[in-house]
């Protein structure tokens, strides 16, 4: 699932920099010996917390050992423009804290792990909690070290907006998807007359479109636990790193945090916050809203945090949203710190709503948790096409019984909004909604999954914005379509499934594929007679001439470019089981030809690309997501729409 | 060169269409035995002169055979909103055409060019030439045959907009480009701290961004051929086409023809027209704004329509660009119908400039031809980091002596505005700018020539908006970047490249591919020490750790993701020679990885893509390029901008 099983081999080597290593890094935005988080070039809203951290490193080996213990006398300024530097202590007048110790160790590159050598990294750090800067401009912090040693950062308060310009927000996050993909899912799911099509996309009539950059604080590649933190808090991290800086202690719970989207429009506004994923919602894009972890395989942490906040720090009060729907089932009904989520969402009020008739006929003026699966929720293609795949042991209840009666994102996302608008009266709401198995099926090499799935994101879109219309709230309510990061995906013509089905030698099979004017047609729309209740999708999924699309980065694999109508593909397995040795699995692809992967081999499935991904604005402060920009400007626009910026400190915290 | 030996193969069997067939069709935009061109769904300018081309096809074998000749009496009409309609011949007022008759044969799919089995075709056939429509609004264009059979078309002619708001037009064109290749290109161009690029791209800067959709007309990938001529005639057409629909018939000459932005802006106001490419100049998106025909690789046609425009019948009067500046010397020195171009454009007052040198000092009172090198001209990195790879036999003047004092798009750009400006008067001028090679290089996957032509592009767009500030035009200029189709490109992660060397084994080579939090940082600006004239570029070519990326249409090949210091990569060579059957080049990718390709096995460079590629705008009618739309309206905002509609006709044409 998802991107988690690749980047544990990373996290298994431990957080790393400096400026010569690169696969492996001792502290990420750490490239020095002293290291200060936020770190430099860090943008803050007025008024959002933060935490400080600051670390010593003293190596004990490896290129950068000097022979040194760590300096434990470190101190931290912090300055406005030109005033004269502060002790943060006198700065935020607050306690000065205890210090901590620790080590740990990393590889310098790719021969010090294969000969075993780690180097030993002994650390001094101190953290300083739930800080606020309330004046717009820009700061330099100073660590100051190893006697005459600094490290600097440049932070930047951005300018004060307080006035709400809108009552709601619609955040729709589409987990991995690319411009190539809204391509090819337009192609399969509307009809085209001489190349033009007769029919738009919801998210293709949006009025203002951006593309924002998705670099993450540390490496260009980014998951979508540090992509959706750069979205929800104005501030780039590591992977797999929700609402902190990623430090180098031991616990995952107590790297420096960064106030959410949704902490701060609840806390200054009393708004309403709704949740609506098609992943287990402990998964990233969910979790971001709440969570501060640095690992986002903190699932139970993550599901306490969507009911209490955060209970191991003060930190922003937080009671909980007032809609939580997706799947995961087994985080809600295993125990976690003794305790089942389902029952403590109930003993808040929460209504839990396990399948799709009881979240449709559920009242919109109470809280509610749906929960309508164990895992990930089922595939559209799944849930309207092959119907016999969701025969699984899947029921959110956990009596393993299949989980048939699953709603889709449309369905949960408009009860969403029917309880959203009915409970928040004049406070407004934020909603995000994610299609989160566009990324999911992506990368498992299942194309026509996760088209299906962006066609249903798309769907969803144009029935949020009819239903917005119906109740006269589309004009004061602002819509974001965006992603998290891309893959590297696109079609470059069509498939013979049948000719490539006939030939024996895999040199010949590739005569199947037809580039340029041979790629012809779209027959997806042109045969086949499939209706649903939704209108855009294809009215095939098997046509005799498929799209030879693709991803670029994958395990050794088999592809005939059909539909995999016995449930999401699985491309690779391990050879022989438990070696951590994927190889094409030989059940996938029948008929297809044979291709070896690029990734490495412990690798089952894709993974993510650097690509700018889009973003579909429409409605007030639209004309502040156009153009090209940082990922991080997407929390500044809803934070400016929503009028999030203070100049000083509330009354009451 | 480009993709057009890819695109002969679809030729060699001839132009093709029907329901059931894709790979191959009988006829492209005529799904029927009745064929309309302009097809259904066709948009017109209004006053946009264009040709009509009626096909009765009757074919005397495979699934479509009726068993009859084709119909002679076959009648067409013409009919405005719910007029009568009239006959064509009474609705422009002119004599009817002559009856023609050809035969042309194709395959209906693989296994009947397999099995040799072609379809033979009976065609009947009249034109009508240089029409136009100046009233808007939709017309029922209708086709009868067969004694019943009918093939409607409907057109539209856009709204008029007769009010000119720009004085000046430059359409850049990076050509292959992404939204993909635009993030690479700014990872290894531009510095970033912490996820925080510290320099933008130009393109980045520009206020509106929008989307093309690039389907053909009957093909869903585009070559550059008919990619031109929908942005530039607003009409779609098919791969291998240059502002005409394509025929059945034998000529590439005869096919219906469309208006061009070119043609319609000086016929209309006498203004000036720029031509620039790092193509040789007759290559597709050069060509693309004088030619017309069905064979892009009528070099000499191309030529002659540049200088003379068309000429075999009465069209649009032409007479020639102010500048056309671009490699492929051989079309002007080796003899075309016994003229030679570079003396036919000296007749006619053209300067020959030869080389960079000449250009610079070249007078900006006179108009221009300079071609620089035969065949494409040099990339940026060879120009300007590996030098001697300019040894090669290119001279301008086919003395076979090197081309080594070639310009770049900047100084030829900057060159061709400064003799634009200085001719033009307030009449204005329209400047089409191509960065040919990212399309070139992607085709042969030398990823960092491509992206070195990028960052060369960006360049050239900076300096040309400085320029244009400091003429004071910038506000009466509009500029658009964009490009004509993509290619499947993206980055996912680092390489360690020698870690990649060391190994010994394709499986543990592997290893040294970072993706997610391995991919780490950049290189190519925090290592490395080149400088050039222009800052964007990276310090380095060949950091250790290079970017993981690639394509996904590939011929076999081997890969080690590191700079092609020997000149422009040759990824796969024919075994044996002449076979038509390519393996990856023993001598190309030492060190790295076997990697099988997927694309049919003649051949021998990857392919172009669906995906929807960026606009990005700027200036005067900026607003009309947001969003998400058709390729064709650039074409017509381009024209709405220049204030090209005309409800009546001119006097004098």
């Amino acid at each position: 699932m998802s991107s988690f099983k690749s980047i544990s081999v990373a996290a298994a080597v431990l957080l790393a920099g400096s400026v010569s290593a690169q696969t492996f890094q001792r502290l990420g935005a750490c490239p020095t010996l002293g290291c200060v988080f936020p770190p430099d070039q860090a943008d803050f809203l007025a008024g959002q917390f933060f935490d400080i951290r600051l670390e010593v490193h003293a190596p004990k080996n490896g290129t950068e050992a000097i022979g040194l213990p760590p300096d434990e006398k470190f101190t931290f300024t912090l300055a406005k423009g030109d005033e004269a530097p502060k002790p943060v202590t006198e700065y935020f007048a607050i306690q000065d804290s205890k210090l901590e110790n620790w080590t740990f160790s990393w590889y310098e590159d790719l021969f010090a792990r294969d000969a075993k050598k780690p180097t030993v990294v002994d650390v001094r750090a101190k953290a300083y909690r739930r800080l606020a800067l309330y004046e717009p401009g820009e700061y330099t912090a100073t660590l100051n070290y190893n006697n005459g040693s600094s490290t600097k950062a440049t932070w930047l308060v951005r300018d004060l907006a307080e006035e709400r310009k809108t009552k709601n927000v619609v955040l729709f996050i589409g987990d991995g998807m690319t411009t190539n993909m809204i391509t090819a899912a337009r192609l399969i799911g509307h009809k085209s007359i001489n190349g033009k099509y007769q029919s738009k996309m919801q998210m293709d009539k949006f009025p203002v479109l951006g593309h924002q950059m998705t670099h993450s604080i540390d490496s260009f590649i980014t998951d979508s636990a540090n992509s959706a933190s750069a979205i929800y808090t104005g501030h780039k991290s590591t992977v797999n790193c929700l609402g902190v800086y990623a430090d180098s202690s031991k616990s995952p719970f107590d790297d420096p945090k960064v106030e959410t989207i949704a902490e701060i429009f609840h806390r200054l506004t009393g708004g309403h916050v709704g949740i609506v994923s098609t992943a287990f919602l402990a998964d990233a894009t969910p979790a971001g809203l709440t969570a501060h972890t640095r690992a986002r395989s903190e699932y139970g942490h993550v599901v306490d945090t969507f009911l209490n906040g955060i209970t191991n720090y003060t930190w922003t009060k937080w009671d909980g949203p007032d809609v939580l729907f997706g799947g995961g089932a087994e985080q809600f009904y295993t125990p976690y710190l003794n305790k089942t989520y389902y029952t403590e969402f109930a003993k808040k009020g929460y209504q839990i709503l396990q399948n799709r008739t009881s979240l449709l006929a559920a009242p919109n003026t109470e809280r509610a948790l749906g929960v309508f699966t164990t895992s990930n929720m089922a595939k559209w293609l799944d849930r309207n096409v092959y119907r016999s795949n969701l025969n699984q042991s899947l029921s959110p209840t956990g009596d393993k019984k299949p989980a048939l009666d699953q709603p889709g994102l449309k369905e949960m996302t408009l009860k969403a909004i029917d309880i959203l608008s009915e409970r928040s009266g004049d406070k407004g709401w934020f909603l995000m909604s994610e299609a989160a198995s566009i990324d999911k099926m992506m990368h498992v090499l299942d194309y026509d999954r996760a088209l299906g799935e962006l066609l249903e994101l798309d769907d969803t879109i144009k029935a949020t914005v009819n239903k917005l219309n119906e109740t006269n709230s589309l004009k004061e309510t602002l819509i974001l379509v965006t992603a998290d990061h891309g893959h590297g995906f696109d079609v470059m013509g069509s498939v013979d499934t049948r000719y490539l089905a006939a030939q024996n030698v895999d040199r010949k099979k590739r005569d199947a594929i037809g580039v340029y004017q041979n790629s012809g047609l779209s027959q997806y729309q042109n045969t086949g007679n499939l209706t649903y209740t939704d209108s855009n999708f294809p009215k095939s999924w098997d046509p005799r001439y498929t799209l030879f699309q693709g991803l670029m980065a994958d395990p050794d694999r088999r592809e005939n470019w059909s539909v995999h109508k016995d449930g999401p593909r699985t491309p690779a397995v391990e050879v022989p089981e438990d070696s951590d040795d994927y190889y094409a699995n030989p059940k996938d692809g029948k008929d297809g030809i044979l291709l070896n992967g690029t990734l490495p081999v412990e690798n089952d499935q894709g993974v993510h690309s650097l690509t700018d991904v889009p973003v579909f604005a429409m409605g007030p402060c639209q004309e502040l997501f156009g153009g090209v920009y940082n990922s991080v400007d997407l929390f500044f626009g809803m934070a400016e729409c929503l009028g999030l910026g203070r100049g000083t400190p509330p009354a009451e915290q």
